[in-house]
Order: structure tokens, then C-alpha cells, then sequence
């Protein structure tokens, strides 16, 4: 009897000391396995994968927001799934169907609350962080009856989120900091068609690109009176109409200092603006459509991936002249890249080959590569400390 | 005896549910008490003390960078102490007496090495983060026997440290990339007496502040072979020559975008520069003789606080009008103010008031207050994941 007193206590106490590997979330990420519904959590100190969650649903189109603690990631599923997942018990802590197709979301900048844009039915709908539970539905009614496919869904400060009307050529500007009773300012006929929307890393200005016209939406949130203003007028969806999924991602734009770069539509092109003025500056030809161009945490490079079949490579360029410097082949399907906190390193997802590729940013040396099941974006915790993000 | 195993299952259970009481670390920080030797962990989500951790030594100037998972806080004491704090346990990890006087300190890009700046013995040092074991030594031998103190120690991308010699009037840029071997670039001859320094956070330029003479120093790391340049020739030392001890600290510059706010030596004025071509723009009369100017993370407001007897006030400005927008005494003593990540809050520390105020910075009204020791230097675990903190 004695013994097997011993032995009990010898297995909990083993168990409690594997339960006190406390563990911190400054250094976690997740990898989307798009093809599985399930997705990695690694390490970027550690060059590794901890653990893989299973049973997201539809990952085809995913994205990723963080808790302000850094524990749980958001991740917002094509099913309209909504899956709170744990960083540190390694499970999905809660997961809801929120919506029929949704394609994005955003965290408030207060961290309480957690906001999905849907396509059907269409509008925008906000979660409580801890609980998922609805705190408010809004439909993108823009005309009786008439309900929009919502993009381009962010946060800005304040406790504000911005999205775009695909369908009804609006920008809404929702103020969250009364709660529970949304303050929505809409902004009509901003032009046709937006379909993507990104916010500035200070909160200052969205943009909205337009599939349907040249030219991009601009507003400027510490000046809501002044209206929307178009820029880039050149800018647009080029000589042939491009299905709307080969649009590059407005996310994909690299905003250093007083520089925007970001991918030419339709072009093999990456494309240089003045944030002073929004104009155009340079065109740097790159080696196939640009996808993604983003921006080293120094913004020193930039790292462009491209559309098939040039999906193979990345190319680096200095931002300060504008020229390749660097070009590699990581493989086939290159879907993402994302840069650690201080940019020491960059994680690129690498599809068709069913691997994360690890590369040093300063010696273009490859540090690790880890196996996973077709890989697609690559999210870290410092996300969370991010506006915009 | 069955009761008896019982009892021990239940107590263990206990134990172990306890323990896996996990905690992440994205929303935490340390407020430094500089008067007891002690630091407390604090909270930012839910505005709270979580303990205190005492036996650090003499904290009169001390300063606090994070490991990039943000578990470990490695504080810089007066008395040329670095103890290496540990948020998740609660307690010293590690505590070394590593110099006679040190005054700051910095941990490089991969988050491997942390560096500390010595006035005696004049060099700086640099440590294991893991295991606090010394890598190297650099004493700061500027003339054959004579040592400098050193001063302004940041951390460069590439694994680089950038410090400045007080006594030799010299910039030090150290390459760690080869770990264990530094690679040591010297910019003799740069202005008399450098007492601070700051990295932009871009990690592109770094500025010395002149103690001998008016104006500043000025390295592009981008471009060191251009050597040191001079810049702000009329932002000096004042008309009076004032101790240094009364010098506004560098990393209390606030660098938005493409504007620098920062105050004005011997005069009741912040000042603002274009950082195009570092030319003054504008001086804006303030309550007293500014210590801080902080940038809110979103740009659009500076907080700025002051030296005594103006010490109780802090004035906000807004960065597009630079007008004083508003101003609030919370009490005597404010020595430092801290952002949460996103920024909707701000945490000041009231040291003679022995609390810790926490503000709504859109509403600037009060959201909590905390007990604390003479509060100094608060620093959130975001700084992990920051080029130059």
C-alpha cells in the first residue's frame, strides 16, 4: 500500500513539474496549414514548432490577430469561422460559425474586442475577445434591402475599426469606444468597387483599392471632415480586367518612413510612393507580378514574393537605391514571409514543397527549414502590439 | 491509509491546478522603485500589481530592457548591478555585480547578448542573456592608460552596439555578428564630451549629445564610412552651463514619422526637427524645462513632463498643430510616463506622491491608481520586440 502511495505521488509530482515549464509568448507565432484546417505554433528563439492545432475549418483564405497578452491568436476562417486558439495549453480554447464566408478580422486597440468581416451575409460583426459572444451585428446596408460584401477590415485607435463596401463603393468608420452602441460615419461613392483596405502603422490613414476604377481611396482619420481623396491615379487594375484573387493585398504594401512600396497591378513591377505627397516615384522592375512587398523592421529591404509562376522566387531590394540586390528560390508556392520583431530573421511559407523556410535577413543564409502541411500565412505575437495588425 | 492517499491526491491536484495557472507575458511590465531597491510587475491589462520583487540594489538610475521571449527583465542599476528578472516565477533569476557605476544598458537584435555601459571601470561589457556569464570586455581606451566612461549605449541591427566615450569624445560601433570577437569601428574626434545618445527606431541614425559645446553628433549607420556629422549647431548646452545630472535624457526625443520632438536645454520650450534634413522647425513654449517628450505609438500627441519645481505637470501637444492641447498636474515628483503598446493608455510615475497613475490618452481621463515606493522608470515588455529599447 505504501508503495503505491509512493507511486502515485511520484507521478503527480511529475506531472506538476512538467506543468510549471512556464513558458512566455513574447517569441510564439502560428503557420497556417491551409489544405488541413490546422495550424503550427513555433518558436522563433528556438528555430521550431511546438505543437500543431487541429480542426479550424476552412483555412483556404486565413488571417491572424493576437490578444494583447499574446496568448490567443484569432484566426478568421473562409467558413466564416471564428477560432480562439491557445497559445500556451496548445488547444482551441473556443470556436464559433459566425458568418457564412468571411474573409478577414481585426482586434480592437483596447484588446476586449474581436471584429469579422463577412461576404455573406454581408456585413461586419464584433465578438467579445474573452468570449466570443456577439457584442454587435452591423450589416452593410448601403441601400434599402441592399446589403454589401464588406473587405478591407482593420482597427485604428480609439477603439475604431474601417472597412470598405464592396458592393456599395463606401467607406464605414465604426467608433467602438462607447461599446456596445457603435458610432458609424459613412462615406459614400469613394469609388468602385474596393476590395482590399490597409491602415498606416501610426493609425493615420486607410487606404481602399478599387477593382472596378484606376486609382485608390484615401482617408485620412485625424481628419474624418475632410472626405475621402483619390491617389494614385495610374494605379489601378491595369490594361485586362483581373479576377479579383489575383488582386495583390493591400497588407502586401511595405510603408518605410516617409516611403510606401507596394506591388504594380498587373505588372512586373514593384512600385515606390512619397507618403509626403502620395505620388508615384519609382517603378523597380522585379521578376514577376509582386504579390507581397514587405518591409524589413529596419527598412533597409524590402522582400517581394510573386504570383505563378514566378511563385518560386523572392527577390530583396535596398530601399535606399531601389535596386535587387538579392534573389533566391525558396521553391515552389511561396506564399507568405514574416519578419521576427527586430528583423533578424524572416519565416517564409513555402506551399507546393510542405515547408517553412528559415532565412538570416543580414547574410540571406538559410538558418532552418521546418516541415509543414502546405503552409500559407505566418503570423507572430508581436502582432498584438501592432496597430493595424 | 487510503484516506491518507487520498488526502495527498487531493492536495497534490490542488498543487498542480494551481501551477498550471498559466500566464503570458505580452501584457506585463516593471515599475522601478528606486528608493527600496525593488520593482514591481505590473499588469496593463487588467491595471494592476502583480507582486514585487526586492533586492536589487541601488536603482537611483536604473534603467530595464526585455529577453525577446518578454519573460526576463534585465535591470541596470546604479551600483553596476544587472539582475535578470523573471515575470512568469516572480523573482531573481540571476543577479551579478558586473562594474563599479554603470548608468545603462542594451541587448542585441537576436536577443542573445546584453550590453552595459561602465563610468568605472570606463568600458562596456557584454553578457549571455541566458546565463548572465561574461562574452566579452571593451574597455574604453581612448589614449594609451586613460579610460572613458561610457555613455548612450543602444542596441544597431546586425547584432551591433553603438556607445559614446564622455572623457575621449568618441563613438564606438561594435559588429557582435561574429559573437565573442567584436569587430570595433572607432569616429574619433567627434564634439566634446557626448553624455547620452539615442537610435532612432528604424536603427538608421544615432545622436550624441554634446556636454562641451552646442549641437549634436550624428552617425548613418546605414553609411558609417561617411563618418560623423554635426547637426543642431544652436541646440546645446545652454547659456548657463547646467550639471549633467539636469541634461534632458536622449531617449526622451519622441520620433514620429518624419518629425523629432524634443526639449530645449535650460529653456521652457520642446523643439521640433525635420528629420529630412535635421533642421529645427518650430520651438514650443512649454510649462517648464522639459525631461520627456513621448510620442504617443499612434504620432499624433507628445506627452511631455519637466524638471522642478515644474515637476507635477505634464502638457500634451498635439504633433500636427504643436499647440498644447492639454495639461494636468497629477502630482509631485513625475519622473517617467510609459505607453501601452497600441497606445490607449499611458502609465506616469509620481514619485514623491508614491503612486502610479494611469491615464486614458484619448479621453485623459483616470483609470486607475497604484501604491508604489518612489516610483521611477516604467517599462512594458513591448520594448522586447523594439530596435534601439
Amino acid at each position: 500500500m505504501m508503495q503505491g502511495v509512493l507511486l502515485i505521488t511520484a507521478l503527480l509530482l511529475n506531472a506538476c513539474a512538467h506543468q510549471t515549464d512556464y513558458r512566455a509568448t513574447g517569441d510564439l507565432g502560428v503557420v497556417i496549414e491551409r489544405a488541413s484546417g490546422s495550424l503550427q505554433i513555433i518558436n522563433t528563439s528556438q528555430h521550431r514548432s511546438l505543437s500543431r492545432v487541429s480542426g479550424l475549418g476552412d483555412l483556404s483564405h486565413a488571417s491572424v490577430v493576437y490578444s494583447r497578452d499574446e496568448r490567443f491568436a484569432y484566426v478568421f476562417g473562409r467558413d466564416g469561422g471564428l477560432t480562439k486558439v491557445d497559445l500556451l495549453e496548445h488547444r482551441i480554447a473556443k470556436r464559433i460559425v459566425q458568418g457564412g464566408n468571411s474573409i478577414g478580422g481585426a482586434i480592437s486597440q483596447d484588446g476586449t474586442m474581436v471584429a469579422v468581416s463577412n461576404y455573406e451575409p454581408g456585413g461586419v460583426k464584433i465578438f467579445s475577445t474573452d468570449s466570443l459572444q456577439l457584442i454587435t451585428d452591423i450589416p452593410a446596408e448601403y441601400a434599402p434591402g441592399q446589403f454589401s460584401k464588406t473587405v478591407g477590415l482593420v482597427d485604428a485607435p480609439g477603439n475604431r475599426f474601417v472597412f470598405s463596401l464592396y458592393d456599395g463603393n463606401e467607406i464605414w468608420l465604426v467608433d467602438m469606444s462607447a461599446s456596445s452602441q457603435p458610432q458609424i460615419q459613412k462615406f459614400k461613392g469613394i469609388g468602385k468597387a474596393p476590395y482590399d483596405g490597409l491602415i498606416t502603422p501610426d493609425g493615420r490613414f486607410y487606404i481602399a483599392g478599387l477593382f472596378g476604377e484606376d486609382g485608390m481611396a484615401k482617408l485620412d482619420l485625424w481628419h474624418p471632415e475632410r472626405g475621402v481623396q483619390r491617389i494614385l491615379n495610374h494605379y489601378g487594375k491595369g490594361t485586362d480586367k483581373l479576377p479579383v484573387y489575383k488582386m495583390p493585398h493591400l497588407e502586401g504594401w511595405a510603408i518605410s518612413g516617409e516611403w510606401a512600396f507596394f506591388p504594380a497591378v498587373g505588372h512586373h513591377q514593384a512600385l515606390q510612393m512619397n507618403l509626403a505627397d502620395w505620388q508615384l516615384t519609382r517603378h523597380i522592375a522585379t521578376h514577376g507580378q509582386p504579390v507581397f512587398v514587405m518591409s524589413q523592421p529596419d527598412h533597409r529591404r524590402v522582400w517581394v514574393n510573386f504570383a505563378f509562376p514566378a511563385n518560386d522566387t523572392v527577390q530583396v531590394i535596398d530601399t535606399e537605391t531601389a535596386q535587387v540586390i538579392h534573389q533566391f528560390k525558396p521553391g515552389k508556392g511561396v506564399l507568405h514571409m514574416e519578419f521576427t520583431p527586430r528583423g533578424e530573421q524572416v519565416w517564409i511559407s513555402v506551399r507546393d514543397e510542405n515547408r517553412v523556410e528559415i532565412y538570416d535577413t543580414q547574410t540571406f543564409e538559410q538558418i532552418a527549414t521546418l516541415p509543414a502541411q502546405a503552409p500559407s500565412g505566418i503570423f507572430f505575437t508581436n502582432r498584438a502590439h501592432k496597430i493595424g495588425l
